[in-house]
């Protein structure tokens, strides 16, 4: 059964603050979800954040921002439009919306072509891709407005290939509940202190949302074996996420993963047994400084072909 | 101006030799060809071989064999149908599709899944993935049937990516013509002997076809430079065929390249600077023992992001 777990993601800041997001109706966020054609089945909250647990993935919504994920067959530019259109173009700061290559893009509902075409009769942008076309790539549009980002406004993304087998196995059993993906995974540790808020898909597939103050984690695994992936997206602070992704690094044994970081330290440091494949570094028009990594690990992956699945 | 470089290729042997296929009128062939959405732009004649050179790629004509591989958005899988229906079912003995991960597969016709359903209507078969689904790979179908390969069978494909932006810029110029091509890339040593059927596409691109005997040889460039692509094979002997592959990668100085080899060595020795990520390898129904190879280039690649384009 094949599932497509690399993501989509859609950042957008809000000019003024007159009117918290936070204060919106749940039904707003219900008709903005749907139009990703994915669902609300958990919600969150802290003091600064609503997290909302997807059927695909994520949204968080913060006072003047939401960050959006979706993975599968979504249409998450949509959603982002929808959003856009309802909070009023002339209110929205900065768009920022990324696609990471898919396993198999010909199954989507639209191209990343497309996403741009229609945010582009919203707001002016820019597309760009990371890392190399054929390979690990992260498509991004940045909008190009007078807004400038943050400096401190940090963000990582660690996108995570071929997990351990023995593992996986594990994640694919129906009956690992959430209590033990936890396990698995050292979430306790790694997520101390946090609030959390997580979900076993029938028959496996986990997702994670957790909060502490105004920053976020989420965790999305997709545990098939030809097409294993797991991501987890922080915006803490910089050397805790560099804690965080040698935890999950040591733990997944990923064969490759990418790392996009927002404005984040120029080296980040991780075990030796990855090799640096592709790094690419752009400052976008918001005034983030964008890098993307692509590593691998360094034994070679042989063995018999796969059987061709759909 | 984007171009899927990536090819797929098809190669269909007959049972009975009763009627040669060299005798079969050109019309034929425009047939065939035209139901892949390509077109024959040139020809060239061995004792036993005829070879097309095609709008996109090459198809060869032996006495009972075809081999035909095209790129682009070419509809391959429906030519390969086309012949079976125009020759018979019953004549034929083996065939075996495959497909390279294509750069952007969102715009071809038909995916893998499809093709693969449409040729088991006519002959029962299996599809493999060589290589890791996220990374580069070769999806191929065989058919089961009681046809065993000869051992001797051999064919060395090379799929060459991220070729020498120098050298790119040479075969980007409207201006370079067909010899000065084969000067850039050394195909007079390297074709020693071969007759040679080359054209350069306006405004830039140029494939070749290469007759020596029943030997063939095929060279096929897409040097966009985000996108490049340089392809290159060969139905020669392993040895020779060994000191061909250490030529191009000499010459063209790939980022990354595939080599998937039918009935070759286990070993391929080439310059150090080349990692070996992935090798798969499959004796597959049809009898060939396959072996995918992924290496890249040691170094990081790294720089600004691409600007997107569609």
């Amino acid at each position: 059964m094949f599932f497509e777990g690399a993501e989509k993601k859609v950042e957008i800041l809000l000019k003024d603050r007159s009117e918290s997001l936070l204060d919106k109706p749940r039904a707003f966020w219900e008709m903005i979800v749907k139009a990703s054609r994915a669902e609300i089945i958990g919600e969150l909250r802290s003091a600064k954040v609503i997290a909302f647990l997807l059927s695909e993935s994520s949204l968080f919504v913060f006072e003047n921002r939401i960050t959006m994920i979706t993975c599968g067959e979504t249409t998450l530019a949509l959603a982002a439009e929808a959003f856009i259109k309802e909070i009023g173009e002339q209110r929205v700061d900065c768009v920022i919306y990324q696609r990471k290559n898919e396993f198999r893009s010909y199954l989507q509902k639209s191209s990343f072509a497309d996403d741009v075409t229609n945010l582009k009769k919203l707001i002016p942008g820019e597309a760009f891709c990371f890392g190399r076309f054929h390979e690990h790539h992260n498509l991004l549009f940045s909008s190009e407005t007078s807004f400038k980002a943050d400096k401190d406004d940090c963000t990582v993304e660690l996108l995570m290939y071929d997990i351990r087998p023995d593992l996986l196995e594990e994640l694919l059993d129906p009956k690992t509940c959430v209590n033990k993906t936890r396990n698995l995974l050292g979430l306790e540790k790694v997520l101390k202190g946090f609030q959390i808020d997580d979900f076993s898909f029938d028959p496996f597939g986990y997702s994670l949302n957790a909060l502490l103050d105004d920053t976020y984690a989420t965790i999305h695994i997709t545990p098939q074996l030809d097409t294993s992936y797991i991501s987890f997206e922080t915006n803490c602070e910089s050397y805790q996420a560099q804690e965080m992704i040698q935890h999950f690094l040591s733990v997944l044994s990923p064969g490759s993963f990418d790392l996009v970081v927002f404005n984040g330290p120029t080296q980040l440091k991780f075990e030796s047994d990855y090799i640096n494949r592709t790094h690419s570094r752009q400052l976008i028009p918001s005034g983030f400084q964008v890098d993307f990594f692509h590593y691998f690990h360094h034994r070679t992956t042989s063995g018999p072909a796969m059987v061709y699945k759909e």
